[in-house]
């Protein structure tokens, strides 16, 4: 029996796990990114947690038929380049041919939430699906697209970029220099900025005790309060739920998928956001009475997606 | 030497068409479409086009290799289908089945939209590129997008609407019942409507003076006079490639395609009008120092795209 072994690398944290043919992780670490050291540097720990993970495992390297990487930013997987990540603080990085220094095997790069799509659709909710979206509300917006059972990334990897298609012109500005873009409203950051602006409104809302029992405003602060009954609360909610839903409309009237993940942070606060969702898209779609709109769920694989995902990449 | 039929389905006319493996038209005929007219009837007059210009170019049933049917609308091309079509009164009609009982040859049906994309891609302004879109600026905006070389329709034929993407939430209402869809800002349609606007508001503007020559407040109003400097026709031209531009950078953060395509009315204002709407894109687009952005061209095809794209489909 052969193992993938999928790395999944973010700006705080290099996750990395050994995977089999079922999406089953058999065995997995982490390190800090360290993101300010070099390229070569990071690539050395990725290397260094897959011989950890094969040790953990009590496999051999005989036993790791491909290694596969996800990574945020721009990723040309074609050539295993990361043409550009900000978290990383790479810039068209060859990440293929610097890991095979250290150990001469197939490697793939990918785009984290390209990687994540990919995962879903093999072994987690969307499995089985040839036509799927997966987005993903956390620090931004990430968004992968499987067309046909592959993934989808635009020329040389630079598309896929759902998370700045812009939903209002001039409105609110982006990370990316925009404004209006689909993340300045949809992220778990423009949630927090979106219920600060309702609290500084509302001295008397529920919000405000919610906050301090966490200590601080969190992309779950509203939600928990609206679940109360908090009228400034219900108010950031729904709004959340149009900003959220108007980006998926885009996405549906262009792919019209067989269906749609829903992931990241925001995503954990349960089926009933997501049906929110789902009702909205189901109203506003075009065609919404002739054509068939396709369901919306959220992801399964947790914060697994990642390791699973990248190993997807070896499939 | 074998020759295709592109048959071009509007709700005023049918063009049919015979096109040989160059793209070139051999021989072409309309007749009036009198949409009010039962599936059947419509279907019939294709068939009887096809007779006459077979007739035309002195050829035979036995030089014909396929048959290609370009409609607007939602168009199941798997199946044939074509599921709704608001100008040809369509709902659920399948054309390959009604078509082949008058003639028993290969035939292929396409959204129009998508028809010109793949016609431009083979024989027009974007021949050989695997991946183009192609947008329509006329009464509404159509989009057509080529997926390595193929047409790429969604599920069922049912996406690729990229006219009803929300590029302002909230905004101009569309045909389709929606707020701020693209084609509220940037169809033929919506810039009469910035244009007369604009006029109200400036009555010393020259566009005055140009509609009165012309007959009408057209498409063409504002740009005629932005040429001239008339500085509220120069805001509503400015603006108006600001619309098309940001529809089409949706488009390009999500495909990343290897060429644009404008074609529709608009389109015919000049390479001028091109270069400006190619100018922002740049600007504006996600990555723009890093990523290449496609160049954006204008259709070749003119009038004849909806003829050679549907004969394409057979090719």
């Amino acid at each position: 029996m052969k193992y993938y072994i999928g790395i999944d690398v973010g700006g705080m944290s290099i996750k990395a796990g050994i995977v089999d043919g079922m999406g089953n992780i058999i065995a997995k670490e982490t390190a800090p990114t360290e993101a300010e050291r070099s390229s070569q540097e990071v690539i050395k720990t990725m290397y260094d947690l897959c011989e950890t993970v094969i040790h953990k495992a009590n496999l051999t390297k005989a036993d790791i038929a491909s290694v596969g990487i996800g990574s945020p930013g721009t990723v040309n997987s074609q050539k295993g380049i990361i043409s550009f990540s900000a978290n990383l603080h790479f810039k068209n990085v060859n990440v293929l041919k610097e890991f095979r220094t250290h150990w001469d095997i197939p490697v793939f790069v990918g785009n984290d939430a390209n990687c994540a799509a990919l995962g879903e659709t093999l072994f987690g909710s969307g499995k089985g699906k040839k036509n799927a979206i997966l987005i993903t509300l956390g620090t931004g917006v990430g968004t992968g697209f499987i067309i046909d059972g592959k993934i989808y990334e635009g020329r040389n990897g630079e598309g896929a970029e759902g998370g700045h298609i812009c939903i209002r012109m001039g409105g609110e500005k982006c990370s990316c220099g925009e404004r209006g873009c689909w993340e300045a409203y949809a992220s778990a950051t423009a949630l927090i900025r979106q219920t600060k602006k309702a609290m500084e409104k509302y001295p008397d809302s529920l919000m405000h005790q919610v906050a301090k029992e966490h200590g601080k405003v969190s992309g779950r602060t509203a939600f928990t309060a609206h679940l109360e009954g908090d009228k400034p609360a219900i108010s950031v909610v729904t709004k959340y739920v149009k900003y959220v839903a108007t980006g998926l409309l885009v996405l549906v009237n262009i792919f019209r998928p067989d269906i749609i993940i829903v992931g990241g942070g925001i995503s954990h606060e349960g089926d009933y956001f997501i049906k929110k969702i789902e009702k909205y898209v189901r109203k506003h779609a075009f065609g919404r009475n002739l054509n068939r709109v396709p369901p919306i769920i959220r992801a399964s694989l947790g914060n697994d997606a990642g390791i699973v995902g990248a190993a997807a990449l070896g499939l």
